[in-house]
């Protein structure tokens, strides 16, 4: 959330590399979807099965593709912005008329900094937040309330790391990364070694690396590697409550929803999509590109290729739509067997009879 | 947790609309299951299988079904209260017995608050805790140790914020609202627009809006909406660590267990009943009084009719037992198939010989 | 992390009772895998699989099987130690080169602590952490920064409470135990009676006690009992964002993987391992020695006996593979019914001609 700033639409065409059809001077203060924009509100439709809803909205101004204005009707108090890529126009948009928060500059007076750490004059640090020894946070990072940042930590330029988010020491994050509240990023990784006595703790004294422009959702852990790191690759999105083991290796721009759980060394290479409450086992490769459908778990040491994937244990989408037919056909195969078995029988003691 | 009352029998019987059997001066200091139940402890039994243990219990008071008692020998260390709900009247009990920690009202001098903030006289707030710019926390209202309460975020009267959670700008919860450890509102929602670059941030620039008498549990996160208000009805419970993504419109008195987690833009109506580990796809819409079975997954913009539901993806309970019992057939059928296969060869061979 | 300490081989091998082969004085100060293993670390190596990796790695100590060295050529800068269990050996060579961190005791300015609350004079208690009314932190415990301690908890000596924690009101934790950051113990359980006007809280005050040796995972979730205590038995080791509900009766050396869920009154005995996102049912007995594996489901009330158990709902592991196979030969079974139907038709109709 941020603060809203005001625009005109001459102000915002050429910023979203568009088409402005309409009045200049027009105000835009907002943004909003189609049904529920108003007056100043900025909104946009990009699918056509939503032209219609898009020409009964009342935002003030509309992205949207182009050649959709031809032949539509001017309005006073109405423009449109034609853009290749109404969607990603309105992100821009959104940037420029909710810009991220300012904050001043500084150190809260509540906050614990060691003496040792470097904090960049731009930085700010939140109230009762606690920066270790020799960490290091660079220009421009918030760094917000009830954050603890561990000794040798270092923060990049232009991060954002919400309330009461954990950096166990000597994690390393890039420049404009987003942390969102309660992350914890270097927690123990999960590996014991076992004897007659229990279970003895396996060194868990690597590090964890995340790249540049990550996002982690509200509550993610990332544990620390066992020996070496366990890293996020640039550009990557994770969703709230997605817990990531030791030496995991996720690659660039990969997208995870939420809650979904990768054991230790498991790599994913760039650009994969997985969905929501997905299950690694151990020492998995994602291939890049490879999509993973919702829910899906894949058992340990598995290569999984480019495609679709999908269930438990995955398979091509294409096997499991398939195999979800075969099983709803099963109360049929058991009638057809049933009425086989008669058909058999009567056979039988037909020829039976003939002999 | 809170500090516990004493009471006699006589002043708990009318407390829970009760009839009160044996001598009304018992007192009465706590609250136990059957087994476990001694001296002083209120016990209940509500089903017919467990009476035989009722009678063996050496609680102090029994909240017993009408007519319980009839025929029971009276005992003198001993009474039994009939009421039409026994599990709803030690409800009841507890909350008299158990009454809620009272919290001498103020703001503990190392806690935050913006000046701008107004905090209502009879609230509590804990140790660094951090309130926001222009935020409200109304009559009664505690807020715990170590939460951080952002811009324009409004709380309620008699609510209890427990520690270390975290409530984004602008977020609104009502009256008497819990919110257990960590818990986290209004962190964005996953969006994104690809290009050639990666992911830009779709606006999440919406809100979160918990009514009346909801409760969420530990580590439970609700995100803000990207455009509008993500919303939890009055009176719904939702369990630890579950998940609910932006625009989610979730009615009232909605039961949700643990780690279930719920796309963007899912509807949910009054009364539905949702396990836990469920999973929802987006734009998904649950009728009022639908209920889905734990670790049940539902695709992207079904509709949940009510009535009981089960499986991956989700069919109403019977189909799934059937399903089940079908597959547990398998072998059988693949027996029945090759069986079948050797008569015909058979047939087909004595038909040949004959020919 | 901690910082490394430096030790000879010839002080090493005593330590891990290993038999030295090569030059005692060879000084060692780091810990590797095999293949990233240079100048002063040791790396270990268990499986014949590796033995070849290990023989090429640059490791200046490898801990091997007993008869490993035996033909092998000796190197001025590489050490062996043969040991019995080299990977057990590895873990205790990590605790003499990797020490705990330690802490001077004391508590930090900026901590509340109760005037009641009983702190060892050799804990450590860090920056913004609150210590409630009669509280207990024993001897050589550790309790970082933002951590929330209610009144009347217990905690042992020797514990490491990371940042963030909370500890509801009279939970008690036994020596040794250490709980990552965030990790939330005596949340209310998750239960309500329902009467015409929605929910109401079932009393929610019993306690949660965590037995000496336990770890618990970022964001772990222990639930209070209704009536009576939830338990986490001495030498459990649990992953992140697990949730163990109210009233369950987890033993001892229980091992569960990420993301788990364990409703209320569930007993788990001892020696099971549980993997990740498995889903428990209430009421569940899991029996000494049981192995479940990730993603399975156990529907309530249900007793899992001991061996491998695998699914949703779960089956011993052998009919699972089995179900999995005979699904995987549905679409051949369909192929195989279809054919079958046409020989018949075939008989019949030859059947018919000659009549």
């Amino acid at each position: 959330m941020s603060d809203k700033q005001r625009l005109t639409a001459g102000e915002l065409a050429p910023q979203v590399g568009g088409k402005l059809i309409g009045q200049k001077g027009l105000v835009l203060n907002g943004l909003a979807d189609l049904e529920n924009a108003g007056q100043g509100d900025v909104a946009y439709v990009e699918e056509e099965k939503f032209f219609e809803t898009a020409r009964a909205s009342r935002a003030s101004c509309l992205l949207v593709p182009e050649g959709f204005v031809s032949g539509m009707p001017a309005e006073a108090d109405k423009v449109f912005i034609e853009v290749a890529r109404p969607k990603l126009a309105f992100t821009r948009a959104a940037s420029l008329l909710y810009p991220p928060k300012q904050h001043e500059p500084g150190i809260h007076p509540t906050a614990v900094i060691s003496p040792s750490a470097d904090i960049a004059l731009t930085a700010f640090i939140g109230p009762h937040a606690v920066v270790g020894e020799y960490a290091l946070v660079g220009a421009g990072s918030r760094v917000e309330a009830g954050v603890v940042i561990g000794a040798n930590v270092t923060i990049g330029d232009e991060c954002v790391v919400h309330p009461n988010a954990t950096l166990y020491d000597g994690v390393a994050i890039g420049d404009r990364v987003i942390l969102h509240a309660g992350v914890c990023l270097g927690a123990d990784g999960f590996g014991y070694v076992r004897d007659d006595m229990g279970y003895h703790k396996f060194p868990q004294i690597g590090t964890v690396v995340i790249e540049d422009d990550v996002e982690l959702g509200a509550h993610t852990c990332v544990d620390r590697a066992a020996l070496g790191r366990t890293r996020i690759g640039r550009g990557s999105k994770l969703d709230n409550l997605v817990h990531v083991g030791h030496n995991c290796d996720i690659g660039e721009r990969v997208v995870i929803a939420a809650q979904t759980g990768i054991s230790g060394s498991v790599v994913i290479e760039d650009d994969a999509i997985i969905g929501g409450q997905v299950g690694f086992g151990d020492h998995t490769r994602v291939l890049k590109g490879a999509v993973i459908g919702s829910k899906a778990g894949i058992l340990p040491g598995k290569i999984v290729r480019p495609g679709v994937w999908w269930g438990i244990p995955i398979q091509p989408l294409e096997a499991y739509k398939r195999q979800n037919a075969h099983l709803g056909r099963l109360p049929q195969m058991r009638e057809e067997l049933k009425e086989l078995r008669g058909r058999m029988q009567a056979l039988e003691d037909q020829l039976k009879d003939r002999e």
